[in-house]
């Protein structure tokens, strides 16, 4: 069994990567089984390097190059998790960039894969930035893509060609649109949402950290955990699961970030969650306003996906995953 | 004032050329005026010719080469009209064409319309075939996109760049999702709303007709000279009457097949209707029955596009415009 994994060297695509190694039951359609290779594509390398395992295969290069892509997607594939993207602000800033790799990229992947004839599992990963402008409150799965940001709409036609492909028989695609990621580890990088994560991931290693928004601010949460698990569920559900729709919202669990701070308190103590220091940064309060907040979800529950249970759940597993079980008290 | 029309030799681009040269009052947000010069730009000669008049060029072309386009879109362009398209059946049966055409020019005209650094009009020729599948019974401007065919994906992912390429400012774009045009002049295509022009034009002509649906088949309408109307009324609007969203449905009439069929009956009496023959085809009724018909088009009308007033005012324009003001009784 082979899976490609393109921005395999990104906190997300390594986990992945590395949470599929340890699977020995894994069906893409074509029977059970363990991975025989794991190839993780990237610009980089990851950061930390991936463990020794002789199966685990990291290649570097570029996801808009059709020729770099065929020499990993082969008709032995069985499952393509396209991850690679650049990220929102990225896109925003460097629209030619945005274009090349996530509108590009993806059309690369999916040229690809229909040039196999193999009809292979393709497991995209959308966002619900493809959601924005005038939305309802509450965004069902059939509320109409409003993009308001170049990630978006690439994202969103992303999501067109994935329909597209699929319908046609050329692959049999899937794409994830996924809840904000908390909490991520490592530094804090120039997404609006990075400080979801910072205001968790600091506290607890002791040091400050501003929190830019207000308290009573809703966001749309899932944990790594359930972002690996819902990439493997989503590649394991035969096709007759998703109909002619290929597109789904993840579901994730909203809270504001009081409630997120509240959680920490529990988990923590005081000492930690006060550690952050409200300072509203308008401009960042503008952008994340602007997000879509609650998702019925209905479809991915249908499917079988599945949120974290509590904030505190989210805290627990970083806890654990990324702090070896300790904090800074 | 210069104008570029893409797809500018096909009925529709040729009629818009034609109309446009009539004008003296053009005004695309740059002041008002006679067009100075009108490129049509196509891939084969219009059928008939354009009549001669010095300030309308005929080129032919690729409209995926963006080489070509440089040579047209110019930055002393004023508007541009992107008609070009390989049509639905046509995008069905080569993928590849209809990917290179479709996808692939719309995205080399808007890079092109970029590079000016202008920020030109640019009107895009979408269609109701961004609907499909799982909609509601009346389809809303916030409706879903769900296209179920190549040709709605491609146009759906050349809506999500006009969006995103109008919002960065590096153009002005306006994209339409027009009903089925009738009555079209000329043969049947292989379109299978191809008898709601053929089941009008073939009897005014004495010919006999097969009819493929039944009769209680709802069709989306509009005209050609509303078509047109709808391109220039598009150009004309300023950027702040659109808004965020670049999107719209030209309001149409919905009328079954039979209400069309009397509607002949009333202009050209009960001779020319009878030469309709109810031949239902299984294959098509299937194709038809899943359009969208019924359309609420309120950002339209709050546009000011309007539909005809009437089937008869549809028959009567083309007996004007296509059979020299007669018909075979």
């Amino acid at each position: 069994m082979k899976i490609v994994i393109t921005g395999g060297a990104g906190f997300i695509g390594r986990r992945l990567a590395l949470k599929l190694l340890e699977k020995n039951d894994l069906d893409f359609g074509r029977g059970q089984g363990a991975p025989d290779k794991v190839i993780a594509f990237d610009v980089g390398e990851p950061d930390p390097p991936f463990p020794d395992d002789p199966r685990l295969e990291m290649v570097t290069g570029d996801v808009s190059d059709p020729d770099q892509l065929r020499a990993l997607i082969t008709p032995d594939t069985d499952a393509i998790f396209h991850l690679a993207a650049v990220v929102s602000a990225g896109a925003e800033a460097d629209f030619d960039l945005g274009m090349r790799v996530n509108l590009g990229g993806t059309r690369a992947v999916v040229d690809v894969c229909r040039e196999l004839g193999t009809n292979p599992r393709l497991v995209f990963a959308s966002s619900v930035a493809v959601f924005g402008g005038l939305v309802p409150d509450v965004i069902r799965d059939d509320t109409h893509l409003t993009p308001q940001t170049s990630y978006g709409s690439q994202k969103a036609a992303g999501e067109l060609l994935i329909n597209d492909y699929s319908r046609k028989g050329f692959l049999d695609g899937r794409a994830l649109r996924l809840p904000t990621v908390v909490v991520r580890p490592g530094k804090p990088n120039k997404a609006a949402s990075t400080f979801a994560s910072s205001i968790i991931r600091e506290p607890l290693q002791g040091q400050a950290v501003d929190c830019p928004v207000a308290p009573d601010q809703p966001m749309w949460l899932l944990s790594p955990r359930r972002v690996v698990d819902a990439f493997i569920r989503a590649a394991e559900l035969p096709a007759e699961a998703w109909g002619p729709s290929r597109a789904v919202s993840i579901p994730g669990i909203t809270h504001t970030v009081q409630e997120m701070v509240d959680a920490l308190t529990r988990i923590a103590g005081k000492n930690v969650s006060d550690r952050i220091n409200w300072k509203p940064d308008p401009a960042i309060q503008a952008i994340v306003s602007g997000w879509p907040m609650l998702f019925a979800a209905e479809r991915g529950k249908a499917l079988g996906f599945e949120a974290d249970e509590s904030m505190e759940e989210i805290i627990q597993a970083f806890i654990e995953d990324e702090l070896g079980g300790t904090f800074v008290r």
